[in-house]
């Protein structure tokens, strides 16, 4: 589907069809935003290839990767009059997110945004109905800062989810069991924070060029505001970081907790032999078929071994009291 | 609560009401410090909208976190007549430190700071009594870089608590019992040096850019004070690095202790096994009920037995001792 | 072997053959490739050597490789008039991928390229009979980014089976037996992707430098291309990266998964000799041969004492349900 | 206590008194040594603030450091006029070495250093016995690299001795016995290495800015001494680097060790077990109290099954022979 | 001993004395090599000192490690007129390959190489017999670079040794039994690594230097052939850190190998309890002596319980194969 809109200062916002839009002028003073969400191959083409007439390598990436809806890595190219970036989207549908990718082309006094959101009301679609006039009025670099804004407001809910799941998995090796369960869990989240720090790492140096002003077609009045959303990328890097290393750490911790369990373990049965098998070999003596064996044949023998017997587990037991095993 | 003070060279220290500020020149060569500490947001407007005319961006930022009590993190821009600085202080409570941000607005002859400490006698209020003749005469770059180091300067107490717990860490491991409790400890501590170092590592750069001389408002002559600072903080960085690699020693010997007692566990359960199961075996001999089983009916049998028994268990603890085992 | 193809903008493609090639005119209009593969040391000289009068190290670094048929590393070298780059390839023959090195003279008018591939329909040969006319008309720079993306690409289906297997490996650790031949698949991929890294890495930087423009024969329009090549490389390194941190996880995960399975070995030795030993002694209390042990000669006796017993069993199962172990 | 020198070509070395040192001329020919050490606040605050006017930064430093007896991290300050250092010495009595810092202010015509070394035949103490007259001849910045490189060389012993110490923890923990105690020591030598790496680093930097002729005050033809100095440094930076990495290797060997000594005893305690359990099984068998067992009451029963256990033995023994066990 | 050698362009290659060498002109268009092995100090002195006048650094440098035959750290030092290169060599006999130091200076129309190899066909003997005439007649900077091939050169024997030998202990631990030895020989491998890696990284830097043409009396057109060299010092130095890598997964295998081994003991362990413990138990029951137990007197009584013994036994096993232990 496609959305033209036109910005011009007398008339302001105003809706274009894709015929309107051939007859427009790249010198004008108005400004122009197109809107393509899984569009059909020829509109796009119409548009990028016949009226904008862009460079095929970035033609070929936004359309094959639309197309095929799977995630471009972000990247950013300046083809002089206009700069093309692909940036990263995160549905914030936790802990389901998905990854989806944004082209724009920014010219100017054009913004093109190509994605394939498949819902109505998607991040642009809300985006315009609240922002649209102010927006278009300030021009495509300004509008440019809000969409990448936007999506990196996106990634807070799926750090946060991610910083709650990590205490959630602290949690979890202390106090309930240390099943494979667990471990495999642990490195699903391994998975997750790779991915995560793989795409804010591209965008970072993304946005690190775009704040510090290398093209032309943003305006230096508006790098601070890219250097704000870049700002929001650092925080979301470091703290990815943060969560890599505290994972390392609850892993070792994991390894140790399942020997402390060991351990745990092998007392009770140490405990049990060292008790039970001195008992036995005691049966053991005065159940041999010997003719003469002491106290065999004693009236008290048998409580007198009895006794014997208890204060052996008594002495077993205040030494294993005193290794601090019971 | 607002608190403005004016130095000018003739009348020296006074103190303004709101009104007064308003009409407050600002090529005038008094040097002027506004302290906004929990502030209602009417108050904040005026100052930083209304009459500085700040950036929305800087006052959203200083703004939004006052008012939600939580932590920026650290940042500095420069809007060309004034710079915008967020810094992170630590309430020397130890061991519940707390963070919080104090945001500084530097113009030529002007310092403003916003922060939300809820104490009476805060950090700046301290400060204020002490030195504040001295500070606003020399303006307000030395202004902010007293503040900066005195923020930096309450770092210390927490990376010396830091610094004994390690140590205890260190003790308790090597004497103490290896619960998991140690391990939750270990991994807090873990936790606390993480967050002390991405705090560091964001302000190290903040005051090597002061102490490099980007910006114009700071004089050259000060960038010594702000170097000062900045080495403080590198220091502490380091140490925080230092603690971070002890840290993993201390979790990597930790699961060797826990297999060296699971060690002299196993060896405590073996030594019993193979002197008692031996015993057993030999009373399980005669306590078959053969007809014929030499020894059986000998007077002596029994003690035979017995001495043979006793060696068996000196030999076999002769044979642990070589092995070091006891 | 060898093909040379001269294109002229009179006569577009023709085929010359080696006399003709010494006819040729390095400052001509024309554009020329030559294609040695598997050529005979002979050919090789009077190309490289007598026509084209190369630096004797760029002749040794293309020829000697070429005739060992070993791996050589890749490298990027300016010889003012013309470049030398050895790339690596990747023939895609999962999971038997063999590395492959392809030389490439470039100068202004002509690319060179000597390689080793036996197969009769190479990656060279498929290329120049699909793209043959549009490459030799837009000149040795546009067709060398060409030959590289075609390296490049083939490079994904060998990362994909990397992913592939990291999730089997994955999935087996927690599934499968974990005997020491999955522990050798783990090493052995961990050596995999050690030298896909190194591989991309070299790659990495040569075409950064063709991207970056160092190079005078590569026109400045045409860095657009190395730019989205090196973007390929970048994205299959960092893939490689991510893959080596999950292994890590991976082996992480064994050990403690083998000491899992450590741990049910051993709970169930527990079981067993907790609940047996006191069974044992029981009944090698009613097997001394006392004259009076109570209940003995009782008719019920032996049904107390196995009621008795019956009830320890079961307390002690309770226990270990208790324990979480059954 | 205080010794101040000057040298000036007419007259050669001269020592001189507080009082004369008052009298004395920036901008003079002659070269200047002072040497502070132990010294009275009050003689210290005439040389460095009344005499020679130093920045109120530098002389804290320097004093507070002193006065307290502890060490300052490694620093270097450009003042124009002259330059501040702080540098760290150890002494080089092993293994209890102690580290200890040194300022030196360096000016054109006159060194000032300032320690608190309490020996008398201090190392500059030394230093100035021996090399005097050539030294101050050759003014300062040649005086100065002699005294950085002096400390650096005394790093020497304590880094051979850390290597000596790393072979005898090797050998420890293949030899002796792998109790805590040795652990506890590999802990202690962790963190000798991350100190001697902390100050190393440190002061890296400053001889590396020393060495590249950052300061006017060194003069270009002695940059060379500096970098002798440097190359001292960084080696002594690469071996700490390369004993920490040892060390890692080393802490990873001690738990495979420990795990290997489970290991034996384990199979101790399972050849006892798998051996004494089956006797105990057919004395059992033979002991209870069945009116009809086979070969009870043969003559020659006894023997046959003392045969059979005596085979049970050898045939479990050789199994485990083949198992590599014993 | 020392060896002279004069190239004119009219006389050729000719051998100098020392006497003649004191003639020679410094400004003269002959290209000069000394080659100064074992040499005594006097002559050693006349050379450097008298006759070149070089820095007493560099002099010291050379002569101290030569006479006290051991290894000095690579560097290289710039002293306009001439360059003072140290390089560390291998003598390639494996295993017990031994480093040396070669010592050069390097001037417009002279080489110096000092160093104390022993063998009197020292590589540089080698060497001159061979290339001699070529490499005179190309000047010092050519004959520099050849000798720093020859020396990195080889280190690939070093290298494909230290290759094969991570195959041999991956194989080792794999197959062979996982003693302590085996441990002890990976950690000296690690160690045979750091030190490789120590060298070459110092080495890399230094003909880093070379090729980029930071030095006059280096001829640009050179710089191409020092490039080489570097890259084959980058290569080295690139697999060192893949066998760094490997070592680490090595490591960490050896420990999951110890664990899995552990594993199959206690599994043994704990076959050999739980089938013996409950047959124990039962022989226990009819070793009582109970006036009635069922079955006691019973003919059949004994193939009934040893019928049951029998169903345990499979029973028992069919378990432990369900649960894939045997």
């Amino acid at each position: 589907m496609i959305k033209i809109q036109k910005y011009s200062k007398k008339e302001g916002l105003k809706e274009l069809d894709l015929n309107e839009l051939k007859q427009w002028n790249s010198k004008s003073e108005d400004n122009l935003w197109i809107d393509l969400w899984n569009a059909d191959e020829e509109t796009s083409n119409i548009v990028l290839k016949d009226i904008f007439n862009f460079h095929p390598l970035a033609i070929e990436d936004c359309l094959k990767y639309v197309k095929d809806d799977v995630v471009h890595y972000p990247k950013i190219e300046n083809y002089g009059d206009y700069i093309f970036i692909v940036f990263n989207g995160m549905t914030a549908n936790i802990p389901d997110y998905k990854i989806f990718s944004l082209s724009c082309f920014i010219g100017n006094n054009y913004i093109i945004t190509v994605h394939n959101e498949k819902e109505k009301n998607s991040i642009l679609g809300n985006f315009v109905t609240i922002n649209k006039e102010v927006l278009m009025k300030k021009g495509p670099d300004y509008a440019l800062h809000i969409i990448l804004d936007e999506l990196v407001d996106r990634y807070y809910p799926i750090i946060d989810h991610l910083e709650d799941k990590i205490e959630n998995l602290e949690e979890d090796i202390f106090e309930k069991d240390t099943s494979n369960k667990l471990l495999h869990s642990i490195l699903n989240f391994k998975k997750s924070i790779l991915n995560v720090r793989k795409i804010t790492s591209y965008q970072k140096e993304i946005l690190f060029r775009l704040s510090r002003g290398d093209y032309e077609i943003i305006d230096s009045e508006e790098s601070i505001y890219y250097r704000n959303v870049y700002d929001h990328l650092v925080r979301i890097s470091d703290t990815t970081e943060t969560l890599r290393e505290l994972l390392t750490g609850i892993l070792d911790s994991y390894l140790s907790i399942v020997n402390n369990k060991l351990n745990g373990v092998m007392k009770i049965l140490t405990i049990f032999a060292s008790i039970l098998l001195p008992l036995n070999f005691i049966t053991g003596i005065y159940g041999m078929n010997f003719d003469f064996i002491p106290l065999l044949h004693n009236e008290i023998g048998f409580l007198v071994i009895l006794i014997m017997m208890i204060l052996l587990v008594v002495i077993m037991l205040l030494w294993f009291r005193r290794k601090k095993w019971i």
